[in-house]
Formats: structure tokens, sequence, C-alpha cells
């Protein structure tokens, strides 16, 4: 018998007043659910709430589109590319997404892979989400005709990127709460996939923890910024059409990039905090506007300083991500990564930058261009991988994701 | 505004029951400290129970022992080996203790480093402990008298040791339930170490997330077994007895052992079910021993089967582990590795063994000797890094880790 928490104490609170907490915690935790808690993460005046014991927690795998992509981002993400072996034709990329697609239903339900070599893994499924996108090579391979966005995004300027992260035939996204439960997953599906593909590249991300901050609460990268504001809410009009395609077999899915951006904190360091504001346009504090307070307020570009100067500078992350063209919109839903130093470094640290966009062309390219030719975070960041996959939409139970262009 | 969790659903409960089940949450939420739950990780029958927030639950840093051995396991473990600079005298390492206690104390309690560059990422704190450890070569700095058992273990024959995952003069283990804010930790600290140490090696672990089985439950490692059953319970005489150095400045401290251990999840594939259970004596289902139902029975070494072997067979991990010399003890507290696979393979995963004993020589070698002539898990296993480190004991308020030593 282990003794839990042994030790431990909440701040401000007695281990006694801890269990009364924990009495009263029905009301927190409905409250918890779908609205923003006045509950702050730096304020530990809060009340005590608590939070469903989520292992149990099934996002629904079948559907008009994939799952993990609306689906409010869990705690740890696992990005695989993986290339097509030379001998696989149409037959074999329907005989692939078939497997994959019961193994992913199966395990996103807390239930083990058909012949699970660890079945007990499978269990408890917290959020797993499983989401397949489909590389230049693949619709290529399946015959099919390509959405003109997909391709390799253009040069930029300030791209160091390296073969070990970019590219590939199909890219399999796995998401949920638990790690070990993201590990089997993930190992299940590479197996399954082995005759078919190899691994060409996989990157471990991570969140908040579910049960660390209230749900809903928008992610901190490792600069220490509140990134994920002004986004796209999933169940909204704006979100539908920023995000799902209507075309062909592309219909109800959706484009992802997938970049790989260093985080050079070690310089980052050496800026104050009013340069790292600026830099963003917003306050570290909360992720306000720098015009306003609170974290949602709008910005307001036009406010200019006692000196004449923008208050959100030109040069800004913010100022630059943003276009009055509301067509060129995107949903991000990234992870940071956090791997170990080498050489004379403390950290090797950035972000899994993932967007979803109908058309990556459109949307999420004169972005990036733009925050290619001038973005003052550019001074600490370095893309050093990139990638583009058509996500294909959902399928009903007894279909497979990839059925609208292999079928 | 986001919608979290959009299109997640509890299996076997609608939302609205899922928001009731909230309001009954306190009962599951005291029923979970402290208490082993009927509720099974694979029973989904079980009734809906929350546990609290834990993001404000601090584990406090000083006392008579350091935080992080006795305390209930968290989600997270990074671990990394330092090697000291050559310019660092004794008065350096008072001064670089002196600094990283600060650091460590403030941020265990949810608090900002001093000079934090992200400040807003010191909280939430969610169980956060720093645990420092000190390398033969930093005793010999100090210019005290090494623990006998402090150099590296004994050459074994199933070693395939590799240099960046072995000794060093300074461990610092850093765990927490969230992983983000074991990120920052392990940057800050580190961050202020670097004129006096550099990073040797550095290795980030998981088990299951805080909030996705109920606490108490003991882990599975990634060949799907349950780890930790037989293991010491912290808070009892035992587990005292087992850990806690008594003499001189180790009074108070303890001994750690940490070895990366290769699984080769792809052969322990081709093993059948029966085959993986009597490699360790145990059953998958539960942990059970092969000659009882439940995780916690005693095993019965000496039952046999109709033919006359015995039920546990004489080559597996628990038998061979076990001895009947009572002071071969140790306290285990691993984490499970999972690295993106190289060439062919679909996994690179393993464990790290983490485990704590009051002398090394005495209580682990032993074992760890046994488990060299015989075991049947070594045919996928293989250790290929290894350290030994003496953990000083804790400190007050105002005092520092090491004193004991570098007084
Ligand atoms: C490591 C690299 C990056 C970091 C650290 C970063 C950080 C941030 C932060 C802190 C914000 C403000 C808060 C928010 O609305 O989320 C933001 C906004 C935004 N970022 Fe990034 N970002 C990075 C890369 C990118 C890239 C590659 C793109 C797309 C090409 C992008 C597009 C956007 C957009 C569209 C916004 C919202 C702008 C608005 O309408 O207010 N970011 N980013
Ligand atoms: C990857 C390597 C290893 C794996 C997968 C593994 C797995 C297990 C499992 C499944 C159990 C049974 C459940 C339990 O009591 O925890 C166990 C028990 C045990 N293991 Fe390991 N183990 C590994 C390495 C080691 C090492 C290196 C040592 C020490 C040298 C060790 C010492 C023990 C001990 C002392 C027990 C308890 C035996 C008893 O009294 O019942 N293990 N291990």
């Amino acid at each position: 018998m282990s003794a839990p928490d042994s030790g431990a104490r909440r701040s401000g609170s007695t281990r006694r007043q801890f269990l009364l907490g924990g009495a009263v915690a029905g009301v927190g935790a409905a409250a918890a659910i779908g609205v923003d808690l006045a509950l702050n993460q730096n304020d530990s005046s809060a009340e005590q709430v608590s939070v469903p014991l989520n292992g149990d927690t099934v996002v629904p795998f079948f559907g008009v589109h994939q799952a993990g992509i609306d689906t409010d981002a869990q705690a740890h993400g696992t990005f695989v590319g993986l290339t097509l072996r030379e001998d696989v034709d149409r037959d074999g990329l329907r005989r692939l997404m078939r497997i994959l697609t019961d193994d992913a239903s199966r395990l996103t339900r807390g239930e083990p892979a058909l012949a699970d070599s660890e079945p007990e893994m499978a269990s408890p499924p917290a959020r797993l989400t499983v989401t397949f996108g489909f590389g230049p090579g693949f619709v290529a391979r399946a015959g099919g005709v390509a959405p003109s966005w997909l391709a390799p995004l253009p040069a930029f300027a300030i791209d160091r990127l390296q073969p070990e992260y970019s590219d590939g035939d199909l890219l399999i996204q796995f998401a949920g709460d638990d790690p070990t439960t993201v590990a089997h997953a993930t190992r299940m599906l590479l197996k399954d996939a082995r005759s078919f593909a190899e691994v060409k590249w996989m990157q471990h991300g991570f969140r908040r923890a579910y049960g660390s901050v209230a749900p809903g609460t928008t992610m901190r990268n490792l600069f220490g910024q509140v990134d994920g504001t002004a986004n796209p809410s999933p169940g909204t009009r704006d979100f539908d059409t920023v995000v799902w395609s209507a075309e062909g077999w592309m219909a109800g899915g959706t484009g992802a990039v997938v970049r790989r951006i260093q985080m050079d904190l070690d310089t980052w360091d050496m800026l104050d905090r009013t340069g790292r504001e600026q830099s963003v346009g917003r306050y570290l504090h909360n992720g306000a506007p720098l015009t306003g307070t609170d974290e949602h307020d709008d910005p307001d570009f036009e406010a200019t300083t006692a000196i004449g100067f923008p208050v959100i500078p030109e040069f800004s992350h913010m100022r630059r991500a943003r276009s009055d063209d509301t067509t060129q919109r995107i949903f991000r839903r990234a992870y940071n990564y956090d791997e170990p130093p080498t050489g004379d470094r403390v950290s090797d640290s950035g972000l899994i930058f993932v967007s979803f966009q109908a058309d990556v062309d459109a949307q999420f390219t004169p972005i990036q261009r733009r925050l290619d030719e001038l973005d003052l975070l550019n001074e600490w960041t370095t893309p050093i991988g990139s990638a583009v996959f058509a996500i294909p939409p959902g399928c009903a139970e007894g279909g497979y994701i990839g059925e609208t262009l292999l079928a």
C-alpha cells in the first residue's frame, strides 16, 4: 500500500481543510466545465476546485471530422511523419488505412487494438485522439487529385529546415492527457503500419497537464507567453469556415501545417520584460494586448504612446500575424517541446507549431510570409522542421479514414 | 473563448450526467485521498470520481529529508547529471548549493526563482519536487568522506553502458505533475548552475498522468507490467529502514541508483502472455503473483504446478529480485521513457530505473548481481546507463542542501 501525496499539502491550507475542500468540490467542478473560471493560475486565494478524474473520458473517433482538431487540446501530443515503402500501391494504402482506422477507433475508446500486445495499456483513454494526414506522396500513390496547396511550403528566409523534422507521406498525430496511453497508442499503430511505412520523424510535445490549471486556460509556451488567445473557437461558425474544407474528397477535412520552431531561451533571457511584451504586443502577465487589461480584449492598433509611437509596435508578432483580410486566418494547436540540451547549452526547447486551415496557400502562407519579412520574435525563433498534410474527413463506424480518396 | 472538451463525452454517461457527476464529486475526491480505491483502472462501470485540481498542491521543500523520494511519484520526472567545471572549489560548491536550494525552495512553492526570466511559468507548482544528489567527484571536490558505496556500480555482464547516460558529479531530479512546470524549473536551475557545472546527460520520464487513474494506483511500465508493487511504503518504519541513512553528513539522506534500461518491445511482442507472466512471476492483468489473485497478495514460492514445476519460475524476475535477507531491500521509483525510434524500429522505449536505499553496496548490488546471473527479463532489457549518487539530507528554511557536507 502506498501513501498517496504523503507529505504534500495545499498552499494556504492544512491537510484537513484540503479534505474539506474536496467535500465541496462539486460546485467547483461543475463551474470549471465550459466556463472561464475566475480562478487565475497565479491566484493562490482561489477556492479549492476539483476536476473529474478524466481517465475514462472518451473523445468519439467516428464523425464528420477527424478528432484531435476541434478537440480541446490534450496535455500530450506525439507527431509522427512516415515514409511509404516503395511497394505499397493504392490497394496497400486502403489496407493500411483500414487497419489504422480500426486501431485508432478501439484505442481512443480505451479498448485494446486487435492483437494488442499490451491490452492493459489501452486503458485509460484519457481523451486520446488519433488524427491522420496525407502528404503529397500519399495522395500521388493513391492516384488522387491533391489539393493545390498540398506541397512543402515555399522557402522562407528565416528557415533552417532539417530533413529529420520535415515532410513525410503520412502524418499521425496522437494526443491525450496521459503520456503512457499516448506512448502505447503510438507503438500499436506504428507496429501495424510497419510493413507499409517507416518512421521518418517523431516529435513529442506537451502543454499544461489536465488537472493542473482550470479547463479552458490558454497554454503558455516556453517563452512564458500566453499562446493561443486569438484563435477561432471550436463549435463556432467562424471556426468551421477557417478550418473545414468543402472540396471533393477533402470535404470535412482540413490542411495541417506542422513546423518545429526552435526557441532560443538563452538569448531570450537577455531581453527585458518590456522588450518581450513588445515583441508580441501582449502582456506576459495574462496575455492581454498592450492596449487592454484582459486576455480577450480586442487590441487597439491605432493607440499611440505619449511620444507618438504605436503602443502595439509595427514589428510585433501579433500585429504582423493578424490580417485585415479575414480569409487569412488559421487555427493554431501547438505543443511545447523540451529536449536534452547539447554542448554548453542549458536547454533545447521550442514549439511544435501546428495549425489547421482549409487552404494552406490562401490562409497560412501569407501570414508566414509576413512574419518572414518582419517579426521581432524571429530574433529568438528558428523554424527547423516543416511539413504540410491533407487531413481527410472523419468516417462513420464501419468506414475508414481516407475512404473518400481510396474507395 | 475556447470550448473545453468540445466533442468529448464520458464513457457510459451523457454530458448532463457528467456535470451531475461533478456535483457529487466531493465524496469521491475525499475517498480518493490516502485509500486504495476499489476503482480499477479497467473497470468502466466504476462511479464517477473527481480529484482536486492539483496545480496548487505544494510538496514542502524543507524538512529532515529531501522531497521527491517519499513523495508519491509525480507524473513527470526529469533527471539531469552534471559535470563540475574544473575551477569550482569547496567554496564554489557551497555557493552553488545555496543558489540551487534557493531556486528549488521557491519554485516548489510555485513562486518564481530569484531573477526568474519567466516568472509566470513557476505556477502552478503541481507537486513539483527538486532533489539533489552528489556523485563521487562532488564529494571529493568538497573534501568530504564519501560513503563507501559512492562509486560506479561493478560491471555486470548484461550492461551495455553508454557514457552519455552514466555517472556525473551532481544529480538533479525534477518531478512534478505538470510537464510545463517541470521544464521551467529544469531550465531555471540549469541556468543558475551553468557557471559551476555543465549538463552531462538529461533523461525525461513519465508515469500515468495525475487525474487519469485513481491516486495510489501502481504504475505500469511499457511492457504493460504493473511495476512497483513490492515496494516499501513511505511513512512506514520499513521504508525508513530501507531508505534513510544514519551516518555522518548523510544522516537523513539516502543513496540513489539511476539506471537507464532499454526495453526491447519489438522482441517482447514475440513472447506469449504466459511467457510474459512467467518472466516476472506476476499476472499482467492486475499484477497479482501467479499464486494469488490480488496485486498485494503474498507470493507463494513453494507452490508447484500439477507436473511439479514451481508456479513462480526460478528464472522469474520477482523471484530473483527478492531475497530472504531483509537487508537486501530497495525502494524503487522508476519512470518510463519513450524516445523517437531510429532506423527501422518502431520504438525506443524503456525504464529510467531509480532506486533509493541507505547503502547501495549492501542493498542494491546483491539484487543486481542476482538479476545479472539469471532473470528471464534480461532477454528483453539492456542497461544502457548507470549512475550512483549520495542524496544528502534535507535542510531547514535558511539552510541549504549539502550543508552537512559543506558547512
Ligand atoms: C515559436 C514560434 C511562435 C511563437 C513563440 C508564437 C507566439 C505567439 C503569441 C504569444 C501570440 C499572441 C497570443 C495569441 O493570440 O496566441 C501569437 C499569436 C499569433 N501567432 Fe504566433 N507564435 C509563433 C509562431 C507562429 C507562426 C509560425 C505563425 C503562422 C505562420 C503564427 C501565427 C500567429 C497568429 C495568426 C496569431 C494571432 C494573431 C492575432 O490575430 O492576434 N505564429 N503567437
Ligand atoms: C527494465 C527493467 C525492469 C523491469 C521491466 C522490471 C519490472 C519489474 C516488475 C514487473 C516487478 C514486479 C512487480 C513489483 O513488485 O514491482 C518487479 C519487481 C522487482 N524488481 Fe524489477 N524491473 C526491472 C529492473 C529491475 C532492477 C534493475 C532491479 C534492481 C537491481 C529490480 C528490482 C526489483 C525488485 C527488488 C522487485 C520486487 C521483488 C519482490 O520482492 O517481489 N528491477 N520488477
